[in-house]
């Protein structure tokens, strides 16, 4: 028998009723989201306890569809949890309740996929999940850490189900329609009408002067409410305001900068109200606080330490249990271990074997092989008072002497005195007895734990219990059980309310049974049989065979960039490639929009074709389920629709954004602001057009190029206000050529639009206006002091620059880049002063020699060249290159010399000497001087090495016989001028090239 | 285990869901009642079927009491159910959920008790119960008949649970707020806090301006969605007009006039929106029409009719079962069916013995003994054409006799001729052969039922489903069954989709057994048996032996009045009165309000004191329950806790009511419209303080009288926006007494304030205030057109008028209404005519009329006096009883002729004869002459029939004499005209007293 919503409904509630949830209501005014719900915003406010469950038809309005999309809508049901404190086990507990509506996990992949969650409106985050059923996106899965402003303690854990999702996932279903809502009556009957009319009212009727008033008047009655202490009435309004806005939003009526103005008035009464509901649970004493009552189930398992008897090495097995990792912080934990467990070891003077780090999103594992039993006895020189101090005048040690031999446990006459520090103190050589192992790491394991940093941590743990922690327990998901033998022998360390034990869990899909580890050199076998692939880079390699595989079956090769791959291997700890497909029809709408929707929203591998013409898409992809055969029908099914839900929702926007053309776009540029002091994405476009127009002679294009430069940017920047690249901000640009191309401009134009965003533009144009953009931002954000800082770069800065950097390196034209900034900053709304515009240059000049190692080039090499001609990127690479093709030379080590002596006798000369020919007495001078006419008669290109030192090189003999039979610093001022300006004219055959004192060996 | 809100809500859906029901979920927009929710309003419009249950979290901020009332909040959680079409046995589905929630009917009294919802604001109207359990309202269930101005077709069955009552109840509790909301958590705890901070919004703190806005804002986006033809989109806006109405209406913003148009501009919007969307539905062609499938679970049982072989008189039981009739109908019913029944036995020619009709809320029952078998055999007269046309000119019969003979199946020659209807006809005697009863009755009974009429009638058919009765089947409620025996045969009639058969049902609390009665004779013992009282009267002498029982056990006696005695009895199948208490501290409370709540409100019998002084109330109250002994002290405390919530409340209003001075009420009156073209109540207040002091001399009432009538009259109808006047419209005036005694107003104002809407007010300032506020009302609603028509008086206008005679009589108080109208007509805002103003007296005199014969005085005598001396009542009274008196006296045939000889003769005299004392000639005109002159110098009482009649009496002697001796008409104009001058000198003697030939015997 089919699920229906209602059923779903009525088992959620009787689940999370059975498991002690109070059943809860809708709210009784439009919220975007069960959180909204005060039985959610204010409850986990505090220290009472809270555990409530209600269904929340969640209104969205920019989520409209008017009844066309299979699975997205404007207003969708919501089951809200709410769990405080922890129970400790929420995502099983989530887990049961699937299996209670009639999700079998062997059936299905459930998947795990980190969500940071943010809701600014409400000024409130967590750390958690997308929960995905079968590439479906089922349920947030939350953490609170700050809600209303207020940092929340205990933590609370919000589960949000996507009702309409789960049942056609249940049902199999491509879409919600034609499910039952419940007996015969389906959801579309129950709700598409209405779908249809609230999208038309939400994008085409809403008044928007009315809405403004609206909004106006519930922040007055909120400010009103709150005057009054009457935090649920205020709270109510402030919910007005925020679907009101919602309503403007999806209007299109409000701009950037009066968005950030909305989101901050409701920032601050959503604080506010929160601060008002605090002060008076405080007054009224919690009353939730005895009602509830504190599970406090301590677990001391009371195990004590009877492993001193252990005489030889063991292997040492730590494993980490913890709910799923984001896979950058699986990587980047196992990373930390590799450098932190030999570092613990060595610091506790322990031996060991090798030792082996390795994860899945569920668990850190460690192996250290043969750990010795016991540290090493040792002496430790313990350094005591000075040696001044440590006898009186007769010789007798002092109380501090005697002091200081007590507590190290010697006697007086067994200290010595050592020079150290400058100093003469007294030491004592303490012996040091080896402690056992176990004992140690009992101690110390709680700090290699805690010493695992990532860069967002979570608490989950009430503050009441982290007692022994008292910056508290972070992770960047909760720790949820720890394994930890010694041999056969357990090390019961103790760290965030656990207790280590033999007890590891197997795979989610499996229900993560229970596994006991009977000693540590069973563990990898153990978990190997439990079908858990505990090496990342064995999960890669079997992802990759398995994705080539099925791409190959079907003549396709898969798109599989690296950090996707990487992802992939860190979502699952089983990996199980399978083959998913999309209708054909899907492949008319842009290229990127259907790479970026399986790539980066559903993380599937796409395939192009390697038999077609172009390597075109093919309608298929490799999706990567977590566990093993069961059920692959079903997932692959799920995927599948998932898969096109996603793809007929950029159809709507396509088709929508069609409706305009692009040219029609770009006036709403202005609504979006740029940067307060800069002006909107209008004036930047604006300057971009002017900024293109001075760079088309520098860059040397064709007339024909210049026009489509000068067309490119005048639409340069208006996708971005498409509802296509709202939706999917990766597609901006993208888009925008698209739409131009659609539109009937030119190619070269929809070619330019279209790169814009790319690292290296590959045609003229599109190159001319990067550049512009690029150059733009720099020289703007710089002069408002929005230059980049270690840690951040907002307004991605340090791309923009590689930006200009690399495509004139790549597509090998010279540029200069000091003049086109000067042209960038004249057209800034805010002066940008000489200081700043070297500020700029000098940033870029850091990004150029960034790329110069990075294509392997010698440090002194490139700092040589970049000193003298940074502002021509294309230049630099070329000197840099010639230069390291003669500093390989066999004979440098002569060439280099002979040149360096010029320069090195000539440095420190304040005065540039004329040469007067006539002067010149001696042969060996001549001679130099007739070299140097013939080398300075050359043909060179500015900046060429190779010319430079072509020119140079015949002169060495010269140059040697020159040094060898003159003195230059002879006593008569005029002769030694004349020899030192003969010598500046050669060192200055150099200049614009390169720096060659710079150089090793100068 | 007690049960919890969650508990209660996860039953019913289960249930609901079980037996067929969508559940759905609240409204995301603030709503009064589960009726606003879509799911309801728009669904229950138009053909298709729609089962659903949801919860509705329901918002009335004038509920609002801080959290201070058990049971009384702004908010409350509705269950709502619908039911379309009618399944046929709602009540019985109802019962049992109930069942499934604990409810066991067996312990509990639950009554269906008559009410006809109404909600103005969307253009609705249903007629229904509300269901009490033990004295508490928890569920409102209704049979929808107009929603949005739209009759439904088929009707929908609306049920709606109160949750937090039916809590208090199963968990027999006092209140709600310790009562569980789930575990471990109390329903006050969630709420509490947020029912203070409401109440004190909407009461205290809602900016009224803004709201306003809110209104005008609202009610412009619903119209912008209607132009649109977006009907969920405005709806959502009329709810929010709606709730936005109610805050301002609870912050007292909203006058009469205003509210009025507030309505008419709500119900305008509700009416499009269901237009709209009844267009909408059948455009796509109602959908659900195919979905839910209809149940036409046709009940024809194929009864076939085998009951001509009776052929002895039988007894015939007809039994309607009904679901439960209110208890005016029920009465009505059974007086119809009291002339309907042997009027029909008649009309179809069946002999019978007794009939017996009697009723229950259930059902009602005909019993006809010794009803023949068959008809009687007859001759039928049946006239034919006209003799001159039956035969031609040679005497043969036309075609059109033929014709005739044939169509009443005899010969030609068995016709006749005979002179009728003032001419001659042929005729034929038709022999009409007498059919079997039971065929007779198959035919007629449907009618029986259907003639059965009621003021106020419902359908519940689909219309498809009355096919047989064009007009469709209506009847008070639902009828459910039919018995109907002839004997032990059942006669088979179909009605209303229901055939006849001989299974009955037995008392709600013992959940409605099926009883089959194998004879109509043995009906009345089973009936019996099953403990149902059938008899009205039967059930009126149970409660009253009861009640008198029980109050006499407290030393008590009840306050029983007829109709309520009449109404309880009707309310029950089987009472059973119970004593029930209330906190003493509540006696502190007007007594009025006591007495209203428990009377009224609680349909219970109050008690007082036999011992105490002045009979004070005791804290006691006769409870009458329908059903046995079980569970009665369950019933009695549930009980208890309603009216202890009761009094809590009006406790509320009076508390806050006595924050204010009544005299500032006083200006809110403004906000108050009398009538429109009349004015604010304010006006008429003004109004009835002039004419107070105008009436004052008129009264002759003392000084200090005078001022505290005028007094009262400034502070008369302040109290009408008092809280508890709003609420119980019942007590406006007693109210108004009682805060001006607390105000420390004059113990006379208070009480002349008091009494003003009693029919006889006992102080003279009371009857100051109250004359001028009747003649007020008369004087004005006359001017402006509205005086009552034979059926309606919706201003009271006859009471008022009633209420002028009636105080003036039985005060004995001699009055010039035609003046004290004058000074009323000139106050009102509009002129009042005189044609007006005598159309107003016409009507008073009217309704003495009505008082003088109620009071049994003789036509004559009335009419008599009632021609000359109307405008003062008191002295018509006076004069009709001094006539009665004298009409009776045994020589009145002797004293009237006397009288009556001298009017007749001068009676058609146009002109008015002087008498000239020196003209009269004979004896007999100077003795009757100096007889008159003696007769006229008598002392005489204005009006008074004694003085006239005694003056007159001695005269007769010379009256006789006169007639006797002298020609009046003679034949010389001057004697002529002085004798008839003289004459009507005599007749005048009962000027201002009566016209005596109105009299009998004249």
């Amino acid at each position: 028998m089919s699920s229906s919503l209602q059923t779903i409904i009525l088992q959620l509630q009787e689940f999370w009723a059975a498991h002690g949830c109070l059943i809860g209501q809708p709210y009784y005014t439009q919220v975007g989201a069960g959180t909204m719900n005060p039985a959610t915003f204010l409850r986990v406010l505090g220290p009472e306890p809270w555990n409530v469950g209600y269904v929340e038809p969640s209104v969205r309005p920019d989520d409209g569809r008017y009844g066309e999309n299979p699975n997205r809508f404007q207003q969708h049901t919501q089951f809200q949890v709410i769990l405080k404190p922890d129970p400790g086990n929420p995502v099983e507990l989530y887990l049961q309740s699937l299996e209670a509506i009639g999700i079998n996990p062997r059936q299905h992949d459930i998947r795990l996929v980190e969500d940071n969650w943010e809701q600014p409106a409400i000024s409130a985050w967590g750390l958690g999940w997308e929960i995905w059923l079968d590439g479906q996106e089922i349920t947030q899965f939350t953490y609170f850490q700050q809600v209303g402003g207020q940092s929340l303690d205990p933590v609370a854990v919000e589960i949000t189900y996507g009702l309409e999702r789960i049942l056609i996932a249940l049902n199999n279903a491509a879409s919600i329609w034609d499910e039952p809502w419940g007996i015969g009556v389906t959801y579309g009957e129950v709700r598409r009408q209405d779908e249809f009319e609230q999208s038309k009212y939400y994008f085409e009727t809403a008044d928007m002067t009315r809405l403004r008033q609206l909004y106006d008047l519930y922040k007055a009655e909120a400010e009103a409410c709150l005057d009054q202490g009457l935090v649920i009435p205020s709270y109510d309004y402030v919910l007005k305001c925020s679907h009101t806005f919602n309503v403007l939003d999806t209007r299109g009526a409000i701009g950037v900068t009066e968005r950030q103005a909305f989101f901050g008035q409701m920032r601050d009464l959503a604080r506010r109200v929160a601060e008002t509901w605090l002060e008076q649970r405080k007054e009224q004493e919690y009353p939730l606080l005895k009602g509830m009552g504190e599970q406090t189930t301590e677990n001391n398992r009371s195990v004590q330490s009877r492993t001193s008897q252990i005489t030889t090495p063991q292997s040492l097995l730590l494993e980490i249990g913890v709910e799923e990792l984001p896979a950058s912080d699986l990587d980047s934990a196992i990373e930390q271990l590799k450098i932190n467990v030999p570092r613990l070891l060595d610091d506790l003077h322990l031996e060991h074997g090798i030792i082996r780090i390795s994860g899945t999103p569920r668990r850190l594992a460690v192996m250290v092989d043969s750990l010795t039993s016991r540290q090493l006895d040792r002496l430790d020189l313990v350094k005591g008072p000075p040696a001044e101090r440590a006898f009186d005048k007769v010789g007798k040690p002092t109380p501090a002497l005697i002091g200081f031999a007590r507590k190290n446990g010697v006697e007086s006459s067994a200290l010595e005195t050592r020079a150290m520090e400058g100093g003469r103190y007294v030491v004592a050589l303490v012996k040091q007895t080896g402690r056992p192992t176990p004992d140690v790491l009992t101690e110390s394991l709680p700090g290699l734990v805690a010493g695992i940093k990532f860069d967002k941590s979570m608490r989950w743990l009430p503050a009441s219990r982290t007692a022994g922690n008292p910056t508290g327990v972070t992770f960047s998901r909760p720790l949820r059980w720890l394994v930890c033998l010694f041999g056969e022998t357990v090390i019961p360390f103790e760290y965030a309310g656990l207790t280590a034990g033999r007890t590891t869990h197997g795979l989610r899909p499996y229900s993560s049974p229970e596994i006991e580890i009977p000693a540590a050199d069973k563990y990898f076998k153990i978990i190997g049989k439990n079908d858990i692939v505990l090496d990342v880079e064995e999960r890669k390699a079997l992802i990759q065979t398995g994705v080539r595989k099925l791409a190959a079956s079907i003549k396709g090769e898969a798109i599989m960039p690296p950090e996707l791959l990487a992802e992939v291997a860190n979502l699952v700890e089983k990996p199980m490639p399978l083959l998913g497909g999309f209708d054909k029809e899907f492949l008319a709408l842009p290229e990127d929009v259907l790479i970026s929707v399986m790539k980066n929203h559903q993380r599937y591998f796409p395939i192009r074709s390697v038999e077609a013409h172009g390597s075109p898409l093919l309608p298929s992809f490799v999706i990567v389920r977590n566990g093993d055969e069961q059920g692959l029908d079903l997932v692959r099914q799920g995927n599948e629709h998932v898969v096109r839900a996603r793809f007929a929702d950029a159809n709507f926007f396509v088709r929508e954004d069609l409706k305009h053309k692009l040219e029609n776009f770009r006036p709403r540029l202005g609504t979006l602001i740029f940067q307060k002091k800069l002006g909107s994405m209008l004036d930047k476009n604006e300057r971009i057009e002017k900024l293109t127009k001075a760079l088309v002679p520098m860059l040397s294009l064709e007339a024909d190029e210049a026009v489509f430069a000068r067309r490119a940017a005048h639409l340069l920047k208006a996708d971005l206000v498409s509802r296509m690249v709202v939706e999917m901000t990766s597609l901006q640009g993208v888009m925008g050529g698209e739409y131009a191309r659609r539109d009937g401009e030119a190619p070269a134009v929809a070619e330019a639009i279209g790169e814009q965003y790319q690292a290296v533009p590959h045609t003229r144009p599109g190159l001319a206006v990067a550049l512009a953009d690029r150059l733009d931002s720099l020289a703007g954000l710089f002069a408002v002091g929005l230059a980049p800082s270690a840690s951040k770069d907002p307004f991605g800065l340090r791309r923009a620059a590689i930006g200009v950097v690399q495509p004139l390196i790549e597509l090998e034209i010279n540029f200069d880049l000091r003049s086109a900034l000067e042209s960038a900053a004249s057209l800034e709304p805010v002066p940008v002063s000489d200081e700043v515009q070297t500020q700029v240059l000098e940033f870029i000049t850091g990004r150029l020699r960034v790329v110069l190692m990075d294509m392997g080039f010698k440090h002194d090499i490139v700092e040589a060249v970049l000193v003298v001609q940074s502002d021509n990127p294309a230049g630099t690479v070329r000197a840099v290159r010639q230069l390291s093709v003669w500093v390989a030379r066999p004979d440098w080590n002569t060439l280099l010399p002979g040149y360096a002596r010029c320069v090195r006798i000539t440095r420190d000369q304040k005065k540039k000497f004329t040469v007067k020919s006539e002067a010149f007495s001696e042969a060996a001078e001549k001679q130099l001087f007739a070299a140097l006419e013939k080398a300075e008669k050359r043909e060179r290109i500015p900046g060429s090495v190779d010319d430079f030192l072509n020119a140079f090189v015949p002169m060495i003999p010269a140059v040697n016989e020159f040094f060898d039979k003159v003195l230059v610093m002879a006593e008569e001022k005029s002769v030694q001028e004349n020899r030192l300006g003969l010598l500046q004219r050669i060192a200055s055959l150099a200049d614009g090239i390169a720096d060659l004192s710079k150089l090793e060996g100068f």
